[in-house]
């Protein structure tokens, strides 16, 4: 079991309720629909086309960062076109995985009550639909991306001077995923914040772990309130970097979903604190 | 200028006197000397045989933390064996720099009462004197070595497998540097702590960084009075990662050891704070 669709909703459903717009096949197994009923998670915008599922099939290098693709099976996903339900409306969060941009903005533009939209994408659209994204990440409040695609989109060695060149398309906040060494917020009200990941001994399988993120980080600020302008503090955005970080890790653990599946919110708070064990240093400058 | 003893000396001259242990050619030019006569470095441990000066020419990636080899000429540095002077023989602290393990091990061997020594190498010498860097390795308290450097020398993909195997040997604490990604700091004693970087708009050089991280840590171990054991506190451990963490980025920021020369202490503690700013998150649980 896999997809951005299933890491995302499965990580989020562990904070609040989740309203799911996706495609699978007629091939999927009826336990994995079971499974994600049994979560928060509403299904009323799940579509079953005849036909196989989207399949991914990858290999990864040594340092579990860098990964080829071996295979990709587009199957029913070829001919998608998301509807939402409109119980989705009331909506506050919107989570924009990683599909086509021309399909994030069906998305988008039929859910305009949100009150913070974010965008994933991969190299793929950077490449082969730039203006499109484009056009959806100039209408989107967070973007998530990696550093590459920073430096791919922006042509920017650098990813401060990159991340000031999307901040001009409209973003009030970026967020860099740096694979295992952690993610950078970034935000247009000068905020910037350096995020740890949690210390892994081994990685299972890094496969969902931007969408493992995603969740953990829309996830907490489902669970706040926002200022009475209806954004995020900077403080609440920071501490959801830092759930996104751990939900990802948690990811990682195991292949699939699998470790997701039997995760309790108990276990995050104990993995948060020992985060601020392994990375807090004394604030105090000892030298006079 | 170049070369692991100047940034070094620079750097660490900014927190305490430092012994210089090295060797220069000929064509030295006599206003490095100068420069580092002008600092709080002793070189009368400095050698200066007829011949040209080690050289080294690289190329730098466009994400500036790999790096290509493009010409190394070892000059005086060939037959060099380096000699202590006996005022040094008091030091407290010692760094062994990138050099051949063999003369890594006859100052080791030259100065035994220090109560910390730290080692740098380099995959050259995982590469061919893998032996004699082993026993270097089973003699100091510290190595410090880059993630591929650890899984070059363990030939495990898991950095806290491969620091096992390290400690293995002998050694009580590991810094794994992760370029522009921060520092790990393990411990036997259990320690573990992720430093963040400072972060740069444009990295000009990362030429030396290593060996102004080095500085940094063993510059501000040498402000601090050990535990009644000798040995230091984990919390002065992992102040002193962040040290070198902050001083590596102030090398990186232009050519040679120019940023290093002006450097100030205060603009080291600015920094500091700055860094709480951006790496730490409110430590509370704050889901019911």
């Amino acid at each position: 079991m896999g997809g951005a669709a299933s890491y995302f909703a499965t990580a989020a459903s562990l904070y609040d309720q989740v309203n799911l717009v996706a495609v699978v096949g007629s091939d999927f197994p009826q336990e994995h629909l079971a499974f994600l009923k049994s979560r928060r998670i509403n299904l009323d915008g799940l579509q079953i086309q005849d036909g196989p599922t989207f399949r991914w099939v990858g290999s990864y290098h040594m340092d579990m960062n860098g990964r080829d693709t071996l295979d990709t099976q587009l199957g029913v996903y070829a001919d998608f076109h998301p509807v939402l339900p409109t119980t989705y409306l009331e909506s506050d969060l919107l989570f924009l995985a990683n599909i086509q941009p021309e399909l994030q903005m069906e998305v988008l533009q039929a859910a305009p009550r949100a009150r913070l939209t974010v965008l994933d994408t991969m190299e793929l659209w950077i490449m082969t639909a730039r203006a499109q994204l484009t056009e959806v990440i100039k209408r989107v409040d967070v973007l998530l991306m990696s550093e590459e695609e920073v430096r791919q989109y922006t042509g920017k060695a650098s990813i401060f001077t990159g991340v000031r060149d999307l901040f001009a398309l409209g973003l009030r906040y970026v967020i860099v995923k740096q694979g295992s060494y952690g993610a950078l917020l970034f935000g247009t009200d000068g905020t910037y914040f350096s995020a740890p990941t949690y210390p892994l001994e081994e990685v299972s399988d890094p496969t969902g772990a931007g969408d493992s993120f995603a969740g953990g980080f829309l996830g907490y600020l489902s669970t706040v309130t926002p200022l009475e302008s209806g954004h995020y503090s900077p403080d609440d955005l920071k501490r959801a970097v830092v759930h996104g970080n751990l939900i990802g890790s948690f990811a990682c653990e195991d292949f699939s979903i699998t470790r997701l599946r039997s995760l309790t919110i108990n276990e995050v708070a104990d993995r948060y604190k020992h985060l601020v064990e392994y990375s807090h240093f004394d604030p105090t400058w000892r030298i006079s």
